[in-house]
C-alpha cells in the first residue's frame, strides 16, 4: 500500500506539499499539483483518514491579525468577530502585529501552519503580493484597498464630519493632529477634515502625531499647547489622543468646551466617561467585527458575497466637548 | 500493516482515544491506556508519521481563556502573556468567556480539541473537578487557589492600602463599593478594604456593584451620590467604576479631591489621562501575563516550577484624586 512519502517520493516534492493537495489548502503551484495528483494516481494512494480527520478537526479555526490589542478600539473589534464566529462553530487564532511587517509576516504563517480556514487582517503593514499568496478565504478589517474583501468605516466622511462641527460651532484657530502616517484609517480621517478646513477661511494647524499610544499621546498634548497656545478647536485622531488633549487643557485651566473644543475619533466605551463627556466621530466597531466574521463566513462556506466592500456609516456622538450649535 | 482503526477495534476503543494515547495528550483513563498499548504491541501498529507530525505542528499552541477583552485590564494581561509566548514560539487560541461557566466550558472544549499543550485560565466560574480533569499544564492568572498554579497580584493588601491611604488623606465618611460577587479579586480586595474600615473609627457605606461594565458603572455612579450624597471618600471596585464615579462627582459640581477622594483600582492605562488624573492601586498587569507564560512554558518543559503561586505586589499610584498627605 502506499504512503504519503511514496507520492512525494515519486512525484519528487515534499510531504508536506502532498499535504497541502490533498487538504486543498496552503499555496502550491499549478504545476505541482498536477504532478502531485498524478503520482496519486498512478500509485492508487488512498490517503490514511485518520491524518484527514485531523486535518479536519482544525478546520474550525479563523486567524485575526490585529494592531494592538491595548488600544481599546481594536478589543471591540474582536468581540465583534469572536462572538460571530463563536456562534457559527468556529475559534478565533490570534495576534498583535503592532503595526511591523516582521511581525505581521510571522503571525500569518503560524495560522497558515495551523491550518486557519479563513484569515481577518485589521493590519496593514504587508506587501498585498504577500496577501495575495494566500489561499483561504481573507478579509480585511478597519481597511480597504480595490480588489479586496473589506469591512471598513467611512473615514474621509468622519474626517469631514469632525471638521465641519467644530467649524459649525464656532473654532477660528483650529489644530488638526494628523495620526500615524503608517496607518491607513487614520490618514483617510486625517484627508477628510484637511479637504473640510482647507476649503474654510479659518486658520489651522497640523500637527504630526506618530503613535497612538498612551504614554506619547501624553507628551504630545503637553507640546501642542505650549506651539499653539490660541488653539481654539483641535479635531484628534482617535479618542486616546483627545484624551490625552483635554487632560492637559483642562490642567492648564481652559474652559472646555468655552475655550477650547475638542473632538475625538473612534467613540470607544471609556470616551463617555470622561468630564467633559468627549464629542467623538462614532464607528460602529463591534458591528464592524461582526460583519467581517460574516463576510468570511459566506467566502468559506462558498456563498456568494453581494458586497465585496462593505462600508459603515461613522456619526457624531455629541456631548460636553463641544459647545451646542445656537 | 495494522491501521489505527484495527487497533481501535482490537482495544474496543474509539480512533479519538488511540489518538490520545499515541499523542499523551487529552484525558485518557489509566486502564484505557493500558489496554491500547496492549493492542498496539500486538498487532505491532506502528503510527502513521504524517498523522504525528500533523499533530507534533498543533503542539505549539496555548489556550487563553479571559473574562472579557473589552475591560482594558485583561488586553494588557493578554499582551503579557502573548509577547513571553511569541518570544518561545508559541501561540495564543482565546476566548472570552464572561465569566459564564457554559462559555468557559465550551472554550476549554475547544482548546482541548485543538491539541492546545496549556492553558492560562483568567476566568473562574467552573467547578475545581472540571480543571483537574484536563490533563495539560494549566496556570491560573489573576486568581488563585490551594494546590493550583498561580500568578495574581495581592488583592487583600490592595484593599488595605486603598482604605489606608484615603483615610490618612481625611476622608470621614466613606462608600465603599464591593464590585461583582462571582469576581474572586474583586472580592479579595473588598474584604481587604473592608478589614481596614471595620476596624477604623469612621462611618462607611457598602454599595453591591454587580456588573463591571460601563453602562452599568454610570447607572451606579448616579445612584450612590443620591443615597450617599455626604460621602467624602470613594473606594471603587475597579479602575472603570472609579472613573464613572469621578465623571458624577465632577457633574455634581463636587471639588476632586477636596471635597470627594477617590481610589481606583487596576491601573488600566487611560487612568492617568483622566481629569484629575486618578489615584488608584496599580496592580503589575503586564509583568503578570508574562510571569504566568513563563510559570507555564517551566511546565510545559517539565522543568522544575520554584513557586507555584506567584503573588506579585501591588502600589499605590498616588495622582490627584486623592488629597496630599500633609
Amino acid at each position: 500500500m502506499a504512503t504519503i512519502k511514496d507520492v512525494a517520493k515519486h512525484s519528487g516534492v515534499s510531504v508536506a506539499t502532498v499535504s497541502r493537495v490533498l487538504n486543498g489548502k496552503g499555496y502550491v503551484h499549478e504545476d505541482t499539483r498536477k504532478k502531485v495528483e498524478r503520482s496519486i494516481q498512478q500509485l492508487e494512494y488512498s490517503p490514511n483518514e485518520v491524518a484527514r480527520s485531523l486535518y479536519k478537526k482544525e478546520s474550525r479555526l479563523i486567524g485575526l491579525l490585529l494592531p494592538d490589542i491595548t488600544n481599546p478600539f481594536f478589543p471591540q473589534l474582536a468581540r465583534g468577530v469572536e462572538d460571530e464566529i463563536q456562534r457559527n462553530g468556529y475559534h478565533l487564532l490570534s495576534g498583535n502585529s503592532d503595526e511591523k511587517t516582521e511581525k505581521e509576516i510571522a503571525y500569518i504563517q503560524t495560522f497558515m501552519q495551523h491550518n486557519v480556514v479563513g484569515l481577518i487582517s485589521a493590519s496593514n503593514h504587508v506587501a498585498r503580493d504577500y496577501y495575495n499568496g494566500i489561499e483561504i478565504p481573507k478579509v480585511f478589517l478597519d481597511r480597504c484597498e480595490e480588489g479586496l474583501y473589506c469591512v471598513y468605516s467611512d473615514g474621509f466622511e468622519g474626517g469631514r464630519m469632525a471638521a465641519e462641527e467644530i467649524l459649525k460651532r464656532g473654532s477660528r484657530n483650529i489644530t488638526l493632529l494628523k495620526g500615524p502616517a503608517n496607518v491607513k484609517p487614520a490618514q483617510e480621517r486625517f484627508q477628510g477634515a484637511l479637504d473640510i478646513l482647507a476649503s474654510s477661511s479659518v486658520d489651522f494647524h497640523v500637527v504630526n502625531t506618530p503613535s497612538f499610544s498612551f504614554e506619547y499621546a501624553k507628551e504630545r498634548a503637553y507640546e501642542l499647547f505650549s506651539t499653539y497656545p490660541d488653539s481654539d478647536g483641535i479635531i484628534a485622531s482617535n479618542d486616546i489622543t483627545a484624551a490625552a488633549v483635554l487632560h492637559e487643557a483642562l490642567r492648564l485651566g481652559k474652559k472646555i468646551p468655552e475655550e477650547v473644543q475638542i473632538i475625538g475619533y473612534d467613540d470607544i466605551p471609556q470616551s463617555s466617561l470622561l468630564f467633559p463627556a468627549l464629542s467623538t466621530i462614532r464607528q460602529p466597531t463591534y458591528d464592524m467585527g461582526v460583519a467581517a466574521a460574516k463576510m468570511l463566513l459566506q467566502k468559506i462556506r462558498k456563498q456568494s458575497v453581494v458586497e465585496q466592500h462593505v462600508k459603515m456609516p461613522v456619526t457624531f456622538m455629541e456631548r460636553n466637548t463641544t459647545r451646542k450649535v445656537k
